[in-house]
């Protein structure tokens, strides 16, 4: 019985307005305190940001503490990503680094507690799931796309090394030159320095464009159009239910039983 | 009676035609005025511009009473949008400025009025508004990006602050320096330089540019397809009622119409 | 009867399919010939291009006579819009230039001949005519943006103009800056110059390019989508009716006749 | 009898789960070793590829020989595109390269290998041929930008020859200028130097940018957007018939049973 109790207390406090405000406010708080901290600040700012940063670690723990003794099922806590996701975040920030150069990684880990925006506000939740879920739609499209570039960056490293190794030296940095050049970032620069030894060459420039290009637009165009006609389709499909509207099925079935009728009728006709 | 009287020569005038001809030519030539005064003058034409000015300030106060005075209910004069616009920008020109310094200022006030085009084109008055309209719909997406934006400018003025600080010395500037990388404008330079001291910070860049510029193209897409399909959708439920088309609920009625009328049938049948 | 006569002739050689591919031939061949003049040519070859191009211009001229001629209404041969493109190209080859500068603009409207292959082929001339036909729906888009433009432009020369006369000497300069701003070509080294001075500057840029890359996206999507939807939905109508499928406006009136078939049923089974 | 036993075994073989994931594997392999070779090697290693390398060949030869050997009817082998092209890659890694200038040749030939994980993988082939299908649908509109680059590159190899050779030299450079300045790629560079010369040709930069810019926006998404409702259409139609849901089709021949059922009823009606 009591700690039925005590969990009502914490179920009480996880859905309380104000607190969710609170804790709205520490994660914005936090995330200024990370922008704050790229300022070169005089000394004593420093101290203060430092206890601002364990007040906000504990805050955190406490409040992911709460959330978990107000769930009724354990096991359910961890089935939610989200929760997972706080929690590794607080977990991370607790560990104690004392080292200097372990340091800039502890000051990393506090900027991801901005994400913890994300899964706090459900609208963003609901967009970045909806994101994530487009990805695998694009898994054969981005293979695809890495193939090419994987022949391109090999022809490119055979053909070109000789004329610039720091930009087609070998795959990988080839790789990287050929993605620059898909952003068309001073692409002809690249293109005027092979030139010169082959002048034919434009001709891979050219046709590598044409494909990341093409294959890109299609790629997302396609996707994202996809998506949004599906979701219409949805909305469309609950509206007409919301409405009660009838449907060419509905229909059909009324037809049928009309027909039905009309042979009842013939049949009484043949009788009378 | 004197009273509306007056009232009604004020709306006399405002829907005449040619007073509507005029005020937009008096647009346009402050429009053209704002531009003439960009290039160097000699000083008689300074002296013109000068009294132009105060020709076109004098002229919108005109035109804005009118539109006051023949309004019947003045109340619903300060309802509309279009004219609070247009009366705050004549009334910011009216403010006298001596002072040289300030001129700019008063120049720049002047630049506005130009907007008055859009307040004086219905179509214009449209499109805007509809873009305004879609600007919410962009909103979480917008949230989303900035949290993606600060969360990479927090860990790159935090990695890369040693490097160039000119780039990435403070969260502020990081952000401008993401936002370049995103529009691809000399990217490949400040990626070059970073990493020559950590050699795989391209992943740094190469993530941004994929999560931005997917999820910008995916925003973009996304909106304009979602509004152009509930316009068409308005259209063609606009046309179907217009020409008196039938639904499938009409449909639907018509068929209980004929289900009733033959349960009629069989009962009188079961009587004969 | 003789002119009759005559005019069947040009009719039967302008439908003639090998006059057709002869003529296709030409047209190639002075879009080669104006290629071919652009490189250093030895002078033999300059005498032989001069007579081939009077070659081309008297045999086009030839052509059209004969278009001309084949008409049976001398009217409608100039209310086709191509008639009078390939009449006015023809004429102003026809137009002798002796003086040397002038000959530059007569090489140029050697090059207008290459746009009678358009006029030839009927798909190019579809695809030609219906992105024509889309330019007035982008009428107030641009005219929007080209006061966003405007004012932009304004505010730019009037602040900018110490700092780089170069970009924002006047407002025809600003205007062709904020262009390239828009176009992301370098847009940095003009950010970078001004806020030297006004360090908020970037606000200026910034809001520009959100403005005017949205409304274009805006613009460009929306009609091509828009454009999409109802070459569709006339496919779409134009395949029901070619297939005979009914309506459910068919339905509609199929179902009123039954109706009334049902009401005369009931009035007999009345009498009786 | 023995033939027919001998292709039982490789048709078993082809249709292996284990020696798929192995032909996979030793594509995928035969890939990171095309990467690895762009890198400098210590000399045992040069002789390790070496051998890979034959190994590979013999292992695709053999595979190649196992599919056309398994095939019944050896013509429909050769009926399959991707069976050519497997067969053509390795027949040309098969011809011997002593000579020092043509082992480049030899290496890139060992690069278009890794297209052959297009033809094993089914989604990634069927991606392919999807984009290919595609591109006829672009023909005409790729002929109208191929002549408007071809007129604009004319008119700039004409008017700016004399101003820089190695932008406007020919035809063919100024084509590869025009693509520079259609991807905004340093363009006002271009311009500006012109501008020197012809105060107004930017007139001829902007008016360019925008026809190839909106005709190639316009061709990529009204494409994509027209495959993608093509196969929207489909996958509903397939939906419907799978689940039997009945059309306007269906209904309306109902309809017209009712009616003719009900005309029975009047006439015995009217008999009675």
């Amino acid at each position: 019985m009591q700690i039925r109790e005590v969990q009502n207390i914490f179920l009480r406090i996880r859905s309380n307005k104000i607190f969710e405000l609170f804790v709205i406010s520490v994660i914005i708080f936090s995330a200024l305190l990370v922008g704050a901290k790229t300022y070169k600040l005089p000394d004593p700012f420093n101290q203060i940001t430092f206890f601002l940063d364990w007040f906000i670690t504990g805050f955190f723990l406490v409040e992911i503490s709460i959330r978990f003794l107000a769930e009724t099922k354990k096991r359910n806590f961890f089935k939610d990503f989200w929760n997972i996701f706080d929690t590794t975040i607080v977990l991370i920030s607790l560990i104690p680094i004392e080292n200097s150069e372990a340091a800039v990684i502890a000051r990393l880990v506090r900027v991801f507690r901005v994400l913890r925006m994300v899964s706090f506000i459900p609208e963003l939740r609901i967009l970045l799931t909806s994101l994530i879920k487009a990805l695998p739609q694009l898994g054969y499209v981005m293979l695809l796309m890495f193939i090419i570039f994987y022949i391109y960056a090999a022809v490119g490293s055979t053909l070109f090394y000789n004329i610039n190794p720091e930009l087609w030296g070998d795959i990988a940095i080839s790789l990287l030159t050929l993605f620059r050049v898909m952003t068309f970032e001073d692409w002809t620069d690249v293109m005027y320095e092979t030139m010169e030894y082959y002048p034919l060459s434009w001709i891979f420039y050219i046709s590598f464009i044409f494909f990341t290009a093409f294959a890109f637009l299609n790629m997302v165009i396609g996707i994202v159009v996809n998506v949004m006609e599906q979701e219409h389709a949805k909305v469309l499909k609950a509206e007409r239910e919301a409405n009660h509207e009838p449907t060419i099925k509905d229909l059909d079935a009324k037809l049928t039983a009309v027909q039905t009728q009309l042979e009842q009728i013939l049949q009484q006709q043949g009788k009378s």
